[in-house]
């Protein structure tokens, strides 16, 4: 894989994702958002959009400086997936997502500063259960993770016309999926 | 449930999901386009926006209006899946998100033509698998097929970072889910 397109494609990724969750969420009608999603703890929409902020706050930005600065040293911060719960409680969803967006420009400056060139990429961290991952691990998983956590939000979504949908269910995978 | 709120619920879902493609798919680098989604047929994300197309010109208003105009009398036609293939070789992605657009936008207005009161909610066709069918049902079906094949772009887009996220992927349901 060619470095400078893995960045730039990296980023091109990183910089639509709070895009694409305002235009779907931003003024989306009550009805849709309370349903949690079964197939993966439980979460709403709003409950989604806060672990992205968790994410920006603690893990990627975070990480990628503690690899540049300390290499395997020193292993990375444990990442609370919960801290969302309390923290984000009261806030409505277009708030959430409008904070993630900012959060997430805030954090692809920072990390064309902390990528300068090719070989940094190959540099090397420390994870606490998965031992050394490269700085291109660790971005690909954070483009991952969001895709993942975007889907998680469709489920959701899709759970709230569960029984409207009546016997089209069969034809429609993202329901019979969370049936498990 | 309330039939005026979910007509405005349908339409507010249906109509976002031309810009949420758009503000994802529009001018994202190559690099992640290409990989098939495993789960679903081996589509890539310009095959999913082919088989919304065909959709929105021969199954969910076509139906809609067979419902109006005929009830349970005449049996909807069957919807081919694969209309896209021949159909849209050699469009760019960025056509087909944009003729989508402008489609759902038709399709909508055409919707709030059809949809007069909350009684048309409850009219019945005559789905040639699954038997008599609501209009509510059809529609509800119309946003679950959406947030479906959104939910598959996402897989797609992931599969293209499979490897390139190394130890992390037993944390990335997303891409454990396509291995089945």
């Amino acid at each position: 894989m060619e470095s400078a397109g893995f960045l730039d494609e990296t980023v091109a990724l990183l910089e639509r994702t709070p895009k694409t969750v305002a235009a779907l969420l931003d003024g989306l009608p009550e009805g849709w958002l309370d349903t949690p999603d079964t197939a993966a703890g439980g979460w709403t929409p709003r409950d989604v959009v806060g672990h992205l902020i968790s994410a920006e706050l603690a893990n990627w930005i975070p990480r990628a400086e503690l690899v540049v600065a300390k290499g395997t040293s020193e292993p990375f911060d444990s990442f609370d997936r919960f801290a969302h719960v309390e923290r984000d409680a009261g806030k409505s969803v277009e708030e959430l997502v409008e904070w993630f967006g900012s959060l997430r420009n805030q954090n692809l400056a920072r990390l064309q500063e902390l990528v300068q060139s090719d070989a940094d990429l190959d540099r090397r961290g420390l994870h606490p259960q998965l031992g050394e991952v490269t700085l291109r691990q660790l971005l690909s998983a954070w483009t991952v993770h969001d895709l993942d956590h975007v889907q998680q939000i469709y489920s959701s979504l899709a759970g709230s016309r569960d029984v409207a949908v009546g016997p089209f269910k069969i034809f429609l995978g993202i329901l019979t999926r969370r049936d498990g």
